[in-house]
């Protein structure tokens, strides 16, 4: 299935110069949905993994019907102040300024095998936090599944030495 | 199987005198995360659906396997400025000032019968207004599934004459 034709590109949102690539399009239509989950599920059968994790909140969306797909539990990475447990936290630096993501400590047990999933793979940033968040807890990465790649931003680079699954690509 | 089991109540958050219910141990938890969504399924297999939608942001963690499970799309209602099409926006109160919601205009095709679904059935102000969005773009509503129902807010009143599924009640 071509999953980039499903795929709403939207220029110059949310500022000037951004083609942004709206995924809405692809979630509403069931069979794309379903392939694209599908797909991220292979993925996962060929390596050990014992959960899923998934970024707020577009990681959410395809990491949450993953985890069910397959069986496992689900585990959430989210933005500051959300998460009402004993975490720990991230903070990463932005084109301008930085942001910080939060894990439960108890989010995931040590030496569980996990897969990492959001929706886009741009520079890396927020995945490499959130990669950063996973070891910290003691949990082995398995792999990271992206619905999207942007690879003129050279986000693979941060990821370097992991598999790294990306369904569809753009040059940016 | 006792969902109620599987929730953390964490007091005091976001804070002092809030009892919050913590679904992320659930989530962990793969069986119960299964179950959890099997029963919301079993819920829309009994009317008319042909589409979910989900309210940001856990209402995607429950919404997009729910979708998945039944082969249907998925629709998502965000908060203001993170969908990049063109809107239809609603605002409600809250108990200190208002929020907004959105939705795509072209998300749901007029007609389609849908169920709403969000982790938590509090006072039902979100829902009130979610379901709201879903009738402007020309939705029926089919039900609305949540995770959790806080009896005593009284949420139900609010969603009246509808089909409601709540999986684990609380008074507070």
């Amino acid at each position: 299935m071509d999953l980039k034709a499903k795929i709403r590109v939207i220029e110059d949102f949310p500022k000037p110069g951004i083609s942004f690539k709206d995924i809405t399009t692809l979630l509403e239509d069931a069979e794309a949905f379903q392939y694209a989950i599908k797909q991220m599920a292979e993925f996962c059968r060929q390596r050990s993994v014992d959960m899923i994790v998934g970024v707020e909140s577009r990681g959410f969306i395809l990491g949450a019907p993953l985890a069910y797909e397959l069986g496992l539990g689900f585990a959430l990475i989210r933005k500051p102040g959300k998460l009402p447990g004993e975490i720990l936290r991230v903070e990463y630096d932005l084109e301008y300024g930085s942001d910080a993501l939060e894990i439960h400590k108890d989010a995931i047990q040590p030496g569980m095998n996990v897969v990492l999933v959001d929706d886009l793979l741009a520079t890396g940033g927020t995945i490499s936090a959130a990669a950063k968040l996973v070891e910290q807890v003691g949990a082995n990465i398995s792999g990271f599944a992206f619905l999207i790649e942007l690879e003129s931003l050279n986000g693979r680079q941060k990821l370097d030495g992991y598999d790294v699954l990306t369904l569809v690509k753009y040059r940016k």
